[in-house]
This record gives structure tokens, sequence and C-alpha cells, in this order.
């Protein structure tokens, strides 16, 4: 008896759909040795649709998505400087708002220098850590505004709203995923000068971490954390930082690391209220957008979070051992088209 | 007939009196040579002066100060977790202090790999850029506040204050840079979350930027910006960013240029209001501090930057020529004490 997920499937703009299809490939490869199917529904959604409908993402769309177990993304935004999307933030109005409504408030983002892969730094030790960033709170609410706009006298707040609630539900996980690896969790904030959120970031660590004594706790301001990771990835396990932070230190972790073409990210609801996305870090790339150049790893490398997610941890496996066989493999070959790419990792799937 | 410069110099904490120290020297070796004389006070601030006097900075102190014509300052900051200093924020109430009551809204951070210096980049082109960063508003404010605190219901919040004034003025700064550079200008900021902060900054740099038509003007978001830091450092010219932002790329340009310990600052005042105050980026290091293991060149290219603000061109010019040599004379040498690095600039700065 197999069981059926249902899967959305939100290739997005740009290369989105390029990689989603390999990754889809890669699903439906492993999916007969774990027991499953994937019943999938496409959402055509991001700037094409806005530009055909107006519609960025509507309640209908918001509620037909989340009638479905799981959540695969590729990527969505139009071409940068576009007129015709002045005004429309597929940004917040659809990747935002997915993560938002669908509390996805734990915003997973792993960085691992594969053996093979060229990284722009000269040196580097194990680099392996995970990055668990807040996703429902922080400076990205949206609550904002501006008066006098347009003059001189124009006055932009952006308020970051942190709640106990918001925090100890992150950090538990993160403690948790510590505690199911090395047993080392960093705080990354900027407790020095954002007094208020900083402090309630720092307390809910201390007091969950007293229920978790094998982890060891560190702390970082958000620059010196830039720093140590050029200097010192080696040194991270899992690091816990808030939607801003989080942002800025998984891209550059996927850029320390070989490159955001690699970085995968998950953002899940653990409580599975609510259906999880998974979605490559990297943006829609328009302008290598439909040429089979795109790398597919970093979709590929999602859907395997998707398989942990779905507690498939066997097929998982098997996914990341090929990513990685394929990886090691590539040094001094020529380049090879996006579905290339996805048809040798699910060959080196085995069988 | 020599001008005489009344500089107030703030050593700090830890590591600070001795990387001061060797920055003086060099400012009074070529004070002649420029006409000037440095007539010194001494403030003892910092977590030493707060352990015994209660006192973080004081209205008399703030009134002492700005009675000078140019600050150097070298690094505060107590030992990390020392529990006598858990309520005193010497950070927020000395430095940030200062920054804001002498309106230093030119937070002024260049990057240099220089020649000979090891930069943990594999591969770097010519890499020569500054970082104008705000000083006066965005998340610095201290404009937050929290409710509950301390319990499960809290909330903590953060307001992000940006005016168009604040931001007008840096942003004009900064095209004037670029204009005397290399005519080119990189905006850096989240405009596709922080939509109105980021919409203020945007308006404004475009406005400004038509009275430049010589500067190319280039937009990266924050994220992007720490990827292009290590994969494409020679790409930039002059960043504009706000005063969080600017935090952190800042720190990340030192590490991937060879270190902190290379790193120079300027807090400017371009109006002339208020004195003007350079400081190395990196920190008081306690571990270190009182064992001449210091490296002095961040504050020696600091001092640097004081000549520059002064418009003692030719005599900050050769401070950085005799740098130069300093670091390219480095390879291979047993390490120096912090005060032979500064004799050794000292020489090197010829007749
Ligand atoms: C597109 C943007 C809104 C998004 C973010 O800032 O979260 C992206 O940078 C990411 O990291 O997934
Ligand atoms: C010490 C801290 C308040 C300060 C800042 O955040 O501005 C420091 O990191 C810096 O960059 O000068």
């Amino acid at each position: 008896m197999e069981r059926t997920i249902k899967l959305a499937l939100i290739p997005g703009d740009g290369i989105g759909p390029e990689v989603v299809a390999e990754a889809v490939k890669v699903l439906d490869a492993v999916a007969p040795g774990a027991g499953v199917e994937f019943e999938k529904t496409h959402f055509s959604l991001g700037a094409a649709r806005f530009l055909e409908t107006g519609d960025v993402l509507t309640d209908d769309d918001l509620a037909a998505i989340a009638a479905h177990d799981v959540i695969l993304l590729g990527a969505v935004g139009g071409v940068p400087g576009d007129p015709r999307l002045k005004n429309a933030n597929i940004e917040r109005g659809l990747l935002l708002k997915l993560r938002f409504s669908l509390d996805h408030y734990v915003n997973l983002r792993p960085t691992v220098i594969y053996p093979g892969v060229p990284s722009p730094l000269a040196e580097h030790g194990d680099v392996d850590f995970v990055v668990v960033r807040e996703g429902t709170e922080g400076p990205y609410v949206g609550n904002g505004g501006a008066i006098r706009t347009g003059t001189p006298h124009e006055i932009a707040n952006e308020v970051s709203i942190n709640t106990a609630y918001g925090v100890e539900r992150v950090v538990r996980d993160a403690f948790a995923r510590a505690s199911a690896r090395r047993n080392k969790l960093t705080l990354v904030h900027k407790t020095n000068v954002l007094t208020f959120a900083g402090g309630l970031w720092k307390r809910v660590v201390d007091e969950v971490g007293a229920t978790f004594p094998e982890v060891a706790v560190d702390y970082l301001h958000v620059d010196a954390a830039t720093i140590f990771l050029v200097t010192d990835p080696a040194r991270f396990d899992v690091i816990v930082t808030d939607n801003l932070f989080g942002d800025i230190l998984t891209d550059l972790a996927g850029a320390i690391s070989g490159g955001i073409g690699l970085a995968a990210s998950g953002n899940i609801n653990p409580d599975g209220a609510f259906p999880s996305m998974f979605e490559p870090v990297h943006g829609s790339a328009p302008d290598i957008a439909g040429q089979q150049k795109a790398d597919p790893t970093a979709a590929i490398l999602s859907a395997a979070l998707l398989l942990d997610h779905l507690a498939l941890t066997d097929a998982a496996d098997r996914v990341r051992t090929a990513v990685v066989a394929d990886i090691a493999s590539r040094d001094g070959r020529p380049a090879r088209t996006t579905a290339e790419i996805g048809d040798a990792v699910v060959a080196a799937l085995g069988a």
C-alpha cells in the first residue's frame, strides 16, 4: 500500500521551472522505494502570472495550496527593473505571504562544503552547519510606515516585532536539532544595539538551553558572525537567529560554501498545522532562464529536506548521497545542462 | 607658524591604549612636516572607568570632548560576561552616544586588500572600496521597547527610523566620494522586505544621483551584497547603506581583506559642527590586552583618515604609504610587538 503525498508545485519564474522539473524527477525516482507516491498540483504563480492576471496570490490560491501535504517552490521574481512589476512586490506578496500565512516559523538552511566543490575560501575545515532562521517575526512583519512621502520631510519607519511565543518555539526547534547533531548552538543577534529584541532572544536561549544541558551555547553579534563564517566556518553546528540576520547569514553561507547554486532551504511549520515549503535559496535568475544553464542541485537538495520533513529519511539520504557523488564527479568536466545534472543524480541513486 | 590641533584621545579598554599609543606616535611624527602640532587631552572612558566610578559618559565628559577639533578612540568594552558590567552597555552608553551626540552621520570604512596581505579569499582582483555607513538613524536609534518582560507573553520591538533629511545628507556625501574616486556607487538595502525605509533610500539615491550624472548607480539587496563581497569584491567602489547593514558589511569586508586588524574607520560630521572621531573597527580584545600582541595598523590607518579629515592630505598619504610598505615587509617574518610595528611605520615614513 503506497502512501499518497499531495505535493503542491510552485515552479515560479525564471529558472524556477527548470530546476523544479529536475527536483521532481528525483522525488519520483525515490518514491517507490520509500513506499510513497507524489500526487502533484501545479500552481502558476509569480511575475508571469501577475503580468497576465494582475494577481500575486489570491485567497483561493492560498486555500488550495494549504490543502496539500507539502510544497516545492522554484523561484519567484521577474526581470529586475521591469516597469510593469514596479508596484507588484512579488517577494512580499507571494513568498513572504506563503511563509507567514502557513506559519513557517523554522526557516532551515543547511551549509555543507561538499568534497570537490571549489569554495572561494582558501582554507577551511569540515564545514557542516545549519542555520535555523526565524520565519514569521522580526523586521519582516511588514509593520512599517511613512509620512510626508516623497518630500524632504519624509519619515519612514520599520518595526521589528519579537514575541516570547515566537522566539521560544524556534529556539526550542534549534536546540532539538543541535542535540541531534554535534551539541553546539550559536545565537546570533545584535544585543548590544537592539537591546530589547536582543534581550528577549538571549533570555529565551538561556531558559530553553537549561532544558538541553548537553548543548553548549555560544553567542555572537551578527557582525562578528560574518567574520567567523569567512575565517572559521567549521566552528558552527547550529546557528539560531532572527529573520533578517538569518537572511543575510545564509546568503553569505551559500557564497563561502561553493555557491548559492547548492544552497537548499525549508520553510517549516513543525507543528504540522500547515504544509511546509521547500525551495532553493537562489533567485529566479531571469538572465539565464530557459537556457538549461541553471544548476538544479539546490532544488534537488531542497527536495531532500522535503523528504526529511516527511520522515522519509532513507530516501532523503539516498538523494544526498547521489548529489554528493555527482558533485565530486564534476571537477574538470564540461558544464552540463540542467536536465543532464538531474538525470545524473537520478542515475547516481542506484538501484 | 604651526597650527595647533586639539586632539581628544579616548584609548578605552583592552588593547585600546596600546594601539592608540602607536597611532599617536605616527601622528606626532608627521605633524611637523604638515605644519601642525597636536595638543592632546586624555579621556579615561570605558569599562575600566565605569567599574571605578559607575559613569559611562557624563554630560561634562561630552562637553569637554566636544570642545576638541578631532577625536581618536581605541576600543571600548570589558571582558565579555563580566557580571559587574551586566547593566552597563558601554557600547550604547559611550560609543553610540558619542556618534549620535556629535552627529557623526558619515561612518566611513575603507577596504583595501594591500599587497602582501594574506586574504582568506582564494582569488580576488584589485580590491579598493569604501563603505559610507549612515551613523545616526536606522535600527540604531534606540527606539524600542518591551512589555510583559520576562514572561511568556513578552513582546519586544525595535523601530528603525529613517528620515529624508538623514538619508539625503549621507547619500550626498557618498556620491561626492564616488565622484572623486571611480564613479561608481552601490546602494545596499533590503527594499523588497523593508519597503518603507527601502523606498525612501531608493528615492533619495535616484534624486541625488541625478545631480551626479558621472556616477553609475547600482543597487543590491544586503543578502546579495554579502555574496558579492566574497565572490567579487573588486566590483565595488563606494557602497552607501544604513547603520545596521553598514555594521554587518564592514566587519565582513574586514574579514575578506586580511583581517579586522587592518580595518580603519571614521565617524564623521562633514559639516564641522562637531568634532569627528576616528577608530579602528576592531574591539577591545581583552584576552590579549597589555601583552603587546595587538596590531596597531587599524588604529594607524584611522589616524590617516583623521589627517584626511583635517585636509592634511599629504601627511595622510605619507602614513598610508608607510603602512603599505610595512605590510609588504611582513611576509615570512616573525611577529612583532605592538610598539615595534608602530616604530617600523614611523621609520618607514622616511625623511
Ligand atoms: C526574496 C526575499 C523576500 C527572501 C527573504 O528575504 O527572505 C530571500 O532573500 C530569501 O532569503 O529567501
Ligand atoms: C560596538 C558596536 C555598538 C559597534 C556598532 O555596532 O556600530 C561596532 O560593531 C562598530 O561597528 O563600530
